[in-house]
């Protein structure tokens, strides 16, 4: 196995790579992978050539590798392979490398607005162990998605029809149900979500539930291929509109876009992420990431209305600072961002300082979820409490779910069995701006860090909640308290807060999932929300429970009409166990349903 | 790289195999592919499951591997790379090689009607230095073939579009030109067959010509994709018929089907090939080789009117027994059927009894090309007489070209320089029967062996000459003259000899190309043609250069008139430079062209 590239060949690479020494507007050594033999637009696989750019690479830091303006396809074949854990993604290994770049420091990869088109279940990009990336001038996308899409061309009595372009799509009907058929893989439809034909706004009050909550049992028939009618004795709970878009989401999250672990000073720019097998840009026990002009849309060229598998950015266990600049996100199957860390359950008290800890989530597991001197939170479980903080003397893997923690200090008595454990020197300041959250099913942005986290000067037109800030230590374990969240000068536009899913009490919403939560001990806190513009539909503006300290102020708000309310809660504003609340100076504009006589009602739980 | 089995997995793998031992009707030891994780139907990447299972199959012999029925996938990634010297094949390496049998013996391989479907350029099965082998039960294709083919739907006063279907064939329009798209390859149209819509033979009097000579500077444009136009300043030459398939031929020939070299005793019985990326079946320097009930035909099933990208059977410098029997060919892209060994050049005398010889075409180089011991024959190439045979003393390899060949006994005076030699050991006996040689482009069956050969029973549709002895040491440097061949009761139907290709003078073509034939030394010798029906629409029956000893009798000879004739030759047989010739007892039914007055015309040159 491995290609053959015979020393005459390599030497000559040397030769030519140094004729470009500075003669690019580069200040670096510059490294072209056409030096190793590979052309764009061949559609020959990269993955090989690719991998000895990379490796000519090293050694000769600050370095620059090119590839010149064209398109590159990529597949498994000779794809490095690694068993990652990656978080918020499934533990099916190996993971398959596109690109790997391991070690390196002070590299950029410059694509010249190239396209690196993927084929099969894969990893696009890899940074690990590195620090000094620049990441910059590309497109990711795959000619066969691992996501499917179909337009609804005719709604019947018990039945509906959709049509389904079977060049990027293949499907074949087994034992009635529709599977996608793709490189390397088959798998059935599990779910979907509706989009506007003309807006391409998930559609509202649908969510998950295009067709209701009892659907699996259709049976899927091809008249002709590319046209599928399902059907259901009986009929569906509900039916798509005919010329709307369905996104049929099939196989599992398994790979992420660009996945960066372990590294430092991570930049990427002018980065078009069009589709992925799982997260789009995932960062992991990283520190200082920044994104400018990256997006994760539909490739509008080709006619998607789907973009990536899962969530936009995702940052699990960073510090430093993550800023967000000039980004967008749109037709994602998840949150465009979230921001968090992982917490994990104390399952055994082995001695005064030391505990068994479990990670207690099918999708966070196997991580190095510690290291030495780091600081962790003691968090009471049911009223999600800080206790106490200590530091790691030492972490110990037992298993990819359990793992041995020494502390410098005793656990306080109010931490045993039950009590969840939270990282927080791996927590970042988040700085998010000028950014475009497009309606993706689920949420816009999820922050849980308690660094300072400014969110300014973008749009929002999410399908749940805009902004969530959770926390939470009972089901998906994703910590943590937020201390210092500023949240000014954003559009909230009327599709926000249009179909429900978990945790979208409003359109932002601060609902940390506390089983007793007291007053007296608040989870979050200083969340300062001020001079947005709200444009909502339906009554709910802001949610919080367990706040301390959480204003609202200097926002303007004006009813929007194009869709009908239907969320439970009739209030603008919401506070649950919250104290020092300050909701006053906003501005309301005519008719707003959360605000009768021109003033936000506002409900205390 | 490679796949991660865990210890677990393999243990349980040996046991389960146990389980099968005698129980499913086989009497050897029985291992499936199943015991190793891989399920059919999946279209996951095959691969390194049956790599695991062949080398399962290692020290169990006999053993019989068994497939449980249904569509197995087959990827480059993971598969084993080797650089094979296929004679008539481009030397692309690696090759990559889907299932690798080597050094194994007694073992079966047995598909149970399985699909074996390929992607991307690659070779599905090689045997190499194994003896005892079967394979049966199987079928071999691509979802996306290495040829494309389209229907003619519009042909104007300088244009034609045709339609293809693109889920099969995708396709790009670069700088104005047709270029297929597939799975790690682009590759631009290069050359077309026609084939009718009805009878799908190859259409009379085209051949390669489909569109004249001068074509090549077309123009295509795609008014949408699926359809393309063709068309061409001032016109072509020549246009393909509304309604028409064209096999639009791309890609080079760089893997066979099925490889077999340096093996012995090999069996394969129920095999359809339905695609390549080269040659069909291939073997080379291995003996006794049986095909029963074997075909390269187009999968009808998939509409498909091509087959393989080139040849059928190619046997080159096998010996022992070669036996085929109920098998089928059509759609291919060059002969059926091709038995041969391989001249080589003298370059350079380097003393007495040791020369430096050269492999003369670029498609049969780099090989083994005999071994101590092996019997030679050395060919004075302007007459093509075989002057004296010797033995090897030793093979030396210089590059992939050349090699020093050490004799046993001196070369004789005649010998020299631009001389050929020919290896004598490597040459079989062979049986061809009942079989089905439908319409391909180029002819139907070339032999070219001293061995018995026995051509009794099948029925051609050749476009081209049905059979084809030729023997050359000047251009193909395909070996060699015949010494004992029977054609018997065959059926040669009207299609043969309908369009023009290489050496095609006659429904049996034997041609030998000889720079100064000469009737003292002919260059093949005892050929009968007996008791078989001819169907001919034109006048050209028998063709025969260079015989001593052509016989002709019990024929049965009737005219068909669905084509119009065509050949440049007005008779019924023509004798050039033979010997001992016997044209007689043949039954003429009513009007035959080449039989005025029912006596066949007999023209000696």
């Amino acid at each position: 196995m491995g290609t053959k590239f015979s020393t005459r060949v390599w030497v000559s690479v040397v030769g030519i790579a140094s004729i470009f020494l500075g003669s690019k507007g580069y200040a670096d050594t510059v490294i072209s992978v056409a030096d190793f033999g590979l052309k764009p637009d061949t559609r020959e696989n990269a993955v090989a050539y690719v991998q000895k750019a990379i490796e000519a690479c090293r050694g000769k830091e600050p370095v620059t590798l090119v590839f010149p303006e064209g398109r590159y396809d990529f597949w498994p074949q000779y794809a490095h392979e690694k068993n990652y854990y990656e978080t918020n993604t499934y533990d099916v290994f190996p993971k398959r490398l596109a690109m790997l770049f391991e070690g390196l420091h002070n590299i950029t990869v410059d694509g010249n607005g190239s396209q690196f088109v993927m084929h099969d279940r894969i990893q696009p990009i890899t940074v690990e162990n590195c620090d000094g990336v620049t990441l910059k001038n590309f497109s990711i996308d795959w000619d066969i998605p691992l996501t499917a899409q179909a337009r609804v061309t005719k709604v019947g009595s018990d039945f509906f029809e959709i049509e389904i372009n079977v060049l990027e799509s293949p499907y074949i009907i087994e034992d009635g149900k529709l599977v996608f058929v793709g490189e390397g893989w088959k798998s059935a439809l599990g779910s979907m979500i509706e989009f506007e034909s003309d807006t391409h706004f998930v559609v509202p009050g649908t969510g998950d539930l295009v067709l209701g909550r009892n659907w699996r049992d259709y049976t899927a028939v091809s008249p002709r291929y590319g046209i599928v009618r399902l059907s259901r004795k009986g009929g569906f709970e509900r039916y798509p509109a005919e010329g709307n878009w369905l996104v049929l989401r099939h196989s599992t999250r398994d790979h992420a876009g660009i996945f960066i672990c372990g590294s430092h000073d991570v930049r990427l720019s002018d980065v078009q992420v069009y589709h992925t097998a799982g997260l789009g840009i995932l960062a992991q026990y990283s520190s200082d990431i920044a994104f400018k002009k990256v997006s994760v849309e539909p490739n509008a060229a080709k006619g998607r209305i789907l973009s990536g598998h899962d969530d936009g950015f995702h940052l699990m266990g960073c510090k430093g600072k993550i800023t967000v600049d000039s980004c967008r996100w749109a037709g994602l199957m998840d949150d465009p961002i979230n921001v968090h860390g992982t917490c994990v359950r104390v399952v055994k008290v082995l001695s005064s300082d030391k505990v068994v800890c479990r990670f207690m989530h099918d999708m966070s597991k196997g991580m190095e979820w510690g290291f030495p001197g780091d600081k962790v939170g003691m968090i009471e479980n049911n009223t999600m409490r800080t206790v106490a903080t200590a530091n790691i003397r030492s972490f110990k893997a037992i298993d990819e779910y359990e793992f041995e923690l020494e502390l410098t200090s005793d656990l306080p008595e109010e931490i045993g069995v039950g009590a969840a454990l939270e990282n927080l020197t791996w927590t970042p300041d988040v700085d998010i701006r000028n950014s475009f959250f497009g309606s993706c099913r689920a949420r816009g942005l999820l922050v849980s860090t308690p660094g300072k986290v400014v969110i300014e000067n973008n749009v929002f037109e999410s399908s749940g909640s805009a902004i969530l800030i959770a926390g939470d230590a009972n089901y998906w374990y994703e910590s943590g308290a937020v201390k210092d969240v500023l949240i000014k000068g954003n559009d909230f536009r009327y599709p926000c807060m249009s179909s429900m899913y978990q945790f979208c009490e409003a359109i932002i919403s601060i609902e940390p999932e506390i089983p007793q939560p007291d007053t007296k001990y608040p989870f979050h806190s200083n969340i300062r929300i001020e001079n947005n513009t709200f444009n909502p539909f339906d009554y709910p503006i802001l949610y919080a429970k367990s706040v301390d300290g959480i204003s609202f102020t200097g926002n303007v708000i004006q009813r929007n009409t194009t869709y009908k309310p239907f969320h439970k809660r009739k209030a603008a504003v919401t506070l649950v166990k919250c104290r020092r609340a300050k909701i006053k100076d906003n501005k309301i504009i005519g008719d707003v349903l959360g605000a009768p006589g021109g003033k936000l009602s506002i409900v205390k739980e």
